[in-house]
């Protein structure tokens, strides 16, 4: 299906000037850089500044996150390719008036490779500087059934704990410490009705039957490990909350936050009908909610599907946190 | 294309229920209606009260857009059909602290109606109640060319800046002038790429061939007035950029507020490239632009286009209350 793009080798750098442009009071983008900073730098001074990105065909994901109480700065590389160390390495020496830098990381190698790449560079140059590595997906690889521990969605609830703490004065090492606890704490799982494709490509990421569901697919068009059937919403989420409630042997001992993520084309509607159906689910497994969130936190470029998170909250700050307020448009 | 529902007679009826969970802490169903209200309506004490609403299908218009600052409660009716005058009417009655009450109607025939028919019987009960219609599409009828004057996109701006204004104190009376000011410097313009189709059915809603693009759909399926090949998002700003500011006279005398606004499966990062474009194109016009928002604010299902609405900020209190916070979680 045509997309409104002008070409695929500029889009990146067009849309970027295009959020720099929408959200121009609160954010810019550094020429030519896939870094979208927040315009008031300067209040992070004295606090530790959160860094994270990653691939582009995720929006909002990250640069929808920058702002008071969330992340310092976003970097966006080409669609599902992680930015180059050099960028982020740039976005670091923005944070200059902090007095630390965290980076926050999706676990793909690659984006692992880069981050880690330029915290080095900056540590060289005497910059405080660390990082957390998400990896909440909890879908197992097909065959060896290992778990993929990817960083998809629940990155989100990191950028905004960790960012509500930097706000409140945290360090460096007490946010290392709770982002650990945190994605200890937090898994996804994701599924796909139909895979979507890059934009400005016309080839599907993969194949998948119409009236089929991809169990465990990928925020990069990676399949999932389970084809069956769509029966029903109500089957969907007893699915996927029975998978992600046997991740945690401790999970009725704690509130839980959840976050339903549309992948970029499952309208609202669909969003709240399968909200409705995890709710009932929980309520008949006595597991209390504390906190909840549903739209399009980390898509897949236009992939139709969902993707449900869960965080055990074993620490009430994190419910404190995950309320407090922040201006980033897409929190 | 399969979609996460679980049957097609009770989609609305479970998504508003989504909807009151999702966002429990501050908005709340009433049982078995299409009625979502604030938690706090106690707020409205001696203000007045805005209510809008319509049919499903446009999510997450409108009920993510009650909240402080905004509406006290939306109605929502089946996809496509406006809720009953009688649904309506139970809304309004949920008003009582309230000083006044101002209905906010989308221009289409049947809403009209049954709007009016719960005014006029509120008013029997002593309510003091008036309306403003929202008609910010400016496409034209096929053939007759005669302006359509449908209620779309631009309907959350009148949501926004007279709730704002509302919550300020103004009057029933003030607001009603404000609103029809606010309308009648208001324009819209919608294209779709891909007609979409009902949650749950499987007819697309008109057919357009791979490649083109309908020029002034509506909101409800309706198809636009021209069909041309798609060329680039730049020629397609274009041809809406100067079709918007021809509606004006002195577009170029005043700041402009402009909404680019996601039709249901356009992804992220083609409206912030349509926003580069129409940002280039508005800086060449020497058109001043005041305030920006992108997102999917009032969708078609999952219809894929864009519509962009230009308000012209004749009076500069307009811009104030655009930028007054809210916490209505779709503005």
């Amino acid at each position: 299906m045509t997309q409104i793009i002008n070409n695929k080798q500029d889009m990146v750098d067009q849309s970027l000037d295009g959020v720099a442009f929408i959200h121009k009071h609160r954010l810019e983008r550094v020429a030519k850089t896939g870094i979208i900073k927040r315009r008031d730098l300067q209040s992070v001074r004295g606090k530790v500044a959160l860094i994270s990105g990653g691939g582009s065909g995720h929006e909002p994901a990250h640069f929808g996150y920058v702002g008071a109480g969330m992340l310092s700065a976003s970097v966006s590389g080409p669609v599902f390719v992680p930015p180059s160390s050099a960028e982020i390495y740039q976005a670091i020496q923005l944070m200059k008036e902090a007095s630390e830098v965290l980076l926050i990381i999706k676990n793909f190698e690659a984006d692992v490779r880069e981050f880690l790449l330029a915290e080095k560079k900056a540590k060289q140059d005497g910059f405080l500087i660390d990082h957390v590595i998400v990896d909440d997906d909890c879908s197992v690889e097909e065959g060896s059934l290992k778990k993929r521990r990817r960083g998809v969605a629940g990155t989100v609830f990191v950028h905004k704990i960790l960012g509500a703490a930097a706000a409140e004065g945290k360090s460096l090492s007490e946010l290392k410490e709770m982002g650990e606890e945190v994605i200890a704490n937090m898994n996804t799982l994701g599924v796909a009705l139909h895979s979507g494709k890059i934009t400005g490509e016309t080839k599907e990421l993969f194949q998948l039957s119409e009236g089929q569901i991809s169990f465990g697919i990928g925020i990069h068009g990676e399949a999932g490990y389970r084809v069956e059937p769509f029966y029903s919403s109500e089957y969907l989420a007893n699915e996927l909350v029975n998978k992600l409630a046997a991740q945690s042997d401790d999970i009725k001992a704690h509130d839980l936050a959840i976050m339903i993520n549309g992948l970029g084309s499952t309208t609202a509607m669909e969003q709240f009908i399968f909200a409705n159906d995890v709710q009932r689910l929980l309520q008949l497994e006595g597991i209390q909610v504390a906190f909840r969130k549903a739209g399009n936190f980390m898509t897949s470029t236009n992939m139709a599907g969902i993707s449900l998170s869960f965080l055990i909250l074993k620490d009430t700050s994190w419910l404190t946190y995950l309320e407090a307020g922040t201006d980033s448009f897409a929190w």
